[in-house]
């Protein structure tokens, strides 16, 4: 039987420790920063803040005591925001079981550094073949009420993708392992990114024909990019490249979505930031994906125009006219 | 000065007529088979049945006069419902002049043969290299009201589809040209039977991770089969692909979306056929695409699913059941 910790209890961290329980895990401790939010989910199970009217099943615990968290965990689960993961995992790497493997659901690149998730989790200290990374599209709401939905689970060793896959498997949740982590993060960090310029579109009044160009030529900006990086073009057209853009692209559930959509209805980053609960990785993510394909000389024109409406040099009206009347005669440009 | 006949004044007929007089064609002549719908845009330039409240510029007429609309004409479009294009062509051949370029923008296969649009064109004495296809995605509402589009325009001979692109790129419209036709017309054909597939899901109220899960296998079907046929599959990683299939699943302006909408609500394929203006290419093509995929061994699960609900063997309910349980362990299956 499986043991799991789950670190974060935002909204997929908390979905994710229903799948664990649902899978078959005997039981599953939520690390919760607030002490509220860890009781909630301790006594009442619930987490309101983030999963509003859903109720946790037995299994799922809460504590803000890491090592309480972590002891005898087979499985450790990562899911706190992506720029806080370095500071976090100082403080958590030496209760984390040598045996256990360690399952990120992050989805970002770090400022700075330019690393993807399960780079900043090995510098941690953690072989590289315990990290395991689980990207695809799986808006939480629709995952905590238990809608089908498929995701990538991907680990330089096929074996603890497999073993990781096996303990989220309810019926609901189908896992496919994957060996390419590069593809899956990419995929994972830089919809985010194309999502807030997919939404700065809508809220300026475009239709599904714009949105539809825009994630499409999003897509080949996500391609070329996991490809400089050793990443798999196959895998970006897969559950978490072509998947999981679709659906955070789409879904009025995806935070990125509708900071987009409030950006382009004239709405303010400030303003966004300010509201609690609804952290959108792209915003803190679009200069760190700019940054990354910068350095290894891939052009990526939407991410760079959401990056400079973000930080405040252009419009979402200068960003989307821009976009559309770029010089581009054959298709594959 | 360009002058141009679109054969076929249903809603993308119409539209495109638009498209073609503000990119600065001198005339644009509609034929439609009602006299009634040819006196409308002659005499009020407007198409209320499929295009209710668009104004369609002063270089569009209308005609039932297959002669009358080819005369003179540079630029031949064909718009009808793909399942009559060959009868259609039977009495239309004679009257396309010899140096006019002739544009498909029918997205369907041929029941019975298995032709692609553009191979029924061909069969009519029309050499290939006069045949031009342009996909995308590209609602027609949309595009009538100038929202921002782009759309593939492909042709073996890269010089016809500079011309026609050239023709075609009012500030709304973007053209790139490709001589990809195969990947073209497949990305057209069977994202109508994919469109369906994801319509009955959404009726049966899945949410969209489901939704986006059988777009991304629906893409790796299509890419199957354009790959089989010929095609070049990074085409179907583009606008004719991926774009066309993520408006067309996504959008409630696709009829296609809408008619798989209602059949997982319950509604009968019958019932749906009989709503007029509202043929869903879908339903009609979905038999000869699986029928062509199987005569190349390639495998299209979604699709044939589609098909049987269609032919009424089973259930959406036991279409959508049987897709999320599949056994597949490894992404690439």
């Amino acid at each position: 039987m499986t043991r799991a910790a789950v670190f974060g209890a935002g909204s997929w961290g908390t979905a994710f420790a229903q799948v664990l329980a649902d899978g078959g895990a005997s039981s599953v401790t939520l690390w919760a920063r607030r002490q509220e939010v860890a009781q909630e989910v301790r006594e009442r199970h619930t987490n309101d803040d983030y999963l509003p009217g859903v109720e946790l099943p037995p299994a799922v615990t809460g504590t803000t005591d890491p090592a309480e968290a972590a002891e005898g965990a087979d499985l450790v689960v990562l899911a706190v925001p992506s720029q806080s993961l370095r500071d976090n995992l100082g403080r958590w790497a030496q209760v984390v079981p040598e045996d256990a493997l360690v399952v990120s659901l992050m989805k970002g690149i770090e400022r700075g550094t330019g690393l993807r998730m399960s780079q900043v989790v090995e510098a941690a200290g953690i072989e590289r073949d315990r990290i395991v990374v689980v990207s695809g599209p799986n808006l939480s709401k629709e995952i905590a009420a238990r809608q089908p939905a498929a995701s990538v689970v991907a680990c330089t060793d096929l074996a603890a993708a497999e073993r990781v896959a096996s303990t989220i498997a309810p019926p609901y949740f189908r896992p496919y392992t994957q060996t390419d982590v590069v593809g899956a993060e990419i995929g994972g960090a830089v919809k985010n990114v194309i999502a807030l310029g997919v939404g700065m579109a809508e809220g300026l009044g475009y239709g599904d024909n714009t949105k539809s160009s825009l994630i499409t030529r999003g897509l080949a900006e996500i391609s070329r990019l996991g490809e400089a990086l050793g990443g798999d073009p196959a895998t970006l057209m897969g559950l978490a490249g072509v998947g999981d853009l679709i659906a955070t692209c789409m879904s009025p559930l995806s935070r990125n979505h509708r900071v987009g959509v409030a950006l382009g209805q004239g709405r303010s980053v400030e303003e966004m930031v300010a509201v609690p609960h609804q952290t959108a990785e792209g915003v803190r993510s679009c200069r760190s994906v700019v940054d990354l394909a910068a350095g290894h000389g891939v052009d990526m024109p939407i991410c760079q125009g959401v990056t400079a409406v973000v930080e405040g040099h252009v419009t979402p009206e200068q960003l989307t006219g821009a976009l559309m009347s770029r010089a581009r005669k054959h298709e594959r440009g």
